[in-house]
């Protein structure tokens, strides 16, 4: 195998009660790529259709991420990367670390699979580091592992993946703001009460607990942050109302992918994870706000081959 | 059935990571209770062996416990209760919460079980209020439930109940000081850094998701507690000292049961369980405080009737 054609989803983080801990990964959004051996040794970012990042090997999260693998083997060769970039930059579901997933699965893919997906998402995390300006898994594990991942560690990593129940969908919409990770950072209080945190840790307790037992209404019951939230919230347009009515059209929750902009729902069932979608839609269309809509089951698989 | 004879486990609340919300049931140490049906209405606690506790209805835990479910039904007859406390008051395994629990189980039984378990950590909760002050279900949960009970959140009660792995043990030393609940209040911090509430709901996920799978080495990394632990270990004699040594002695981890004295070890499987117990004692045996240490199978029933 000299070349494949990899899949590479959109994914959910900072998961509601969740915060820098728990992601998800989505079905029918993502990246392509397409990878490569070349005689010359080295990685060589050739082509970016969709976005306007830099082909710089050093600069590019792919090119990072593809480094931290290569750099962990010795071989004869180096690789080409292609990128089709289909998650826009800045939208909160995950795009730079679709591409540094999707780098390190597929040289691992051509390598011959001397890695396992856990450590992958170690390399995938030198890349995230190139976009975020530290490194953290919260997109990158589910990207790599598919389902729901706990990050609940760093120093060493340590991801744990989690099945989805089965019926569980996301709605996803992408107001098409501009929203700095770093300002998103900013307006965080290093503080935070005893009391909050508690209620934090309860919920991402049961929502676990609602997970491994497929218990909607656990699940329903634990979407909750009370920490970050409430902070974040006021700069996402129309965030409010979009909970509200998700949850009025039978939402289990919703909150806020990543840092924002994107705000995210999960619902039991395709038909209610639609209605969400109807919902959220007839919001924004009365914006002059540009934004786009997810429905997706959530992906069992992670990063995938194509071809 | 006109009367029966019940034995009330010692529980562990405060698990670690999860302050507040996480608690196991233990095995073989907890009171015993007698409770029969009388002709005259009303609660009446007619014995109490092994303890100085207020005969009093209104003032004592069993008693307030068993008025409020008694005062949720309307029955032609009372109660009458007779307590023999194997469960040091003050000892932090849950000796209040094991009356209020084995009080509302026992009378649920004799009136045919009107209630769920579920409502009767609700009932007991409000004779736990009397020994701690406000209502919390920490103990009293795992006391009617058996395993391990996360309260996920209170306004409604929401607690989940979840299998302990079979394999797993708690090793618990009670050194006999006194240490009052609040003062062990006192010492925490209104409020902590996000840095350190991350940390510890990851943890709370990570245990969670341990206990789900049976997997004792994530259980082991994801018992640590970065929040309580430090604030409260140096009230409790020779805390990092047994800490230390039951880690050495092969202990998944260890930390503070309730809000102290009591220590609290779980380990995998029995042996390991009991390598730990005789650690702690040749601490303890150098010191002139008296102590004591259970070695218990995690206890899957909780309250149960012997006769």
């Amino acid at each position: 195998m000299n070349e494949i054609k990899i899949f590479c989803p959109a994914t959910i983080a900072n998961l509601s009660c969740g915060f820098d801990v728990l992601g998800l990964c989505l079905e029918n959004i993502g990246d392509e790529m397409v990878i490569r051996k070349t005689t010359a040794k080295g990685i060589k970012i050739s082509k970016i259709e969709g976005a306007q990042l830099p082909l710089e090997t050093e600069k590019n999260v792919a090119g990072v991420a593809a480094l931290a693998i290569y750099n962990a083997v010795d071989v004869a060769y180096g690789f080409e990367i292609e990128i089709y970039k289909k998650i826009k930059a800045g939208s909160g579901i995950g795009s730079s670390s679709a591409s540094a997933a999707g780098a390190v699965f597929g040289i691992n893919e051509l390598l011959g699979r001397p890695f396992t997906k856990h450590q992958l998402v170690d390399f995938g995390m030198k890349g995230e580091a190139v976009a975020s300006g530290s490194e953290h898994a919260d997109n990158v594990a589910p990207c790599v592992l598919g389902g729901f991942t706990l990050v609940r560690g760093y120093n060493p990593l340590d991801v744990i993946r989690i099945d989805s129940p089965n019926e569980l969908w996301a709605t996803v919409i992408h107001p098409q703001i501009e929203l700095k990770t770093s300002e998103m950072r900013a307006v965080l209080q290093p503080m935070i009460s005893l009391k909050s945190a508690i209620t934090q840790w309860g919920n991402v307790g049961g929502l676990i607990a609602g997970l491994y037992t497929s218990d909607y209404e656990l699940i329903s019951r634990s979407l909750h942050d009370v920490v970050v939230e409430p902070l974040r919230g006021k700069f996402i347009p129309n965030f409010e109302e979009v909970k509200k009515l998700s949850l009025e059209n039978g939402a289990l929750g919703a909150g806020i992918s990543g840092s924002g902009p994107s705000i995210f729902a999960l619902s039991k069932g395709f038909d209610t994870a639609q209605k969400v979608a109807n919902g959220m839609q007839t919001i924004f269309e009365k914006t002059t706000i540009p934004f786009e809509i997810h429905v997706s089951k959530i992906n069992a698989a992670g990063v995938t081959i194509i071809e």
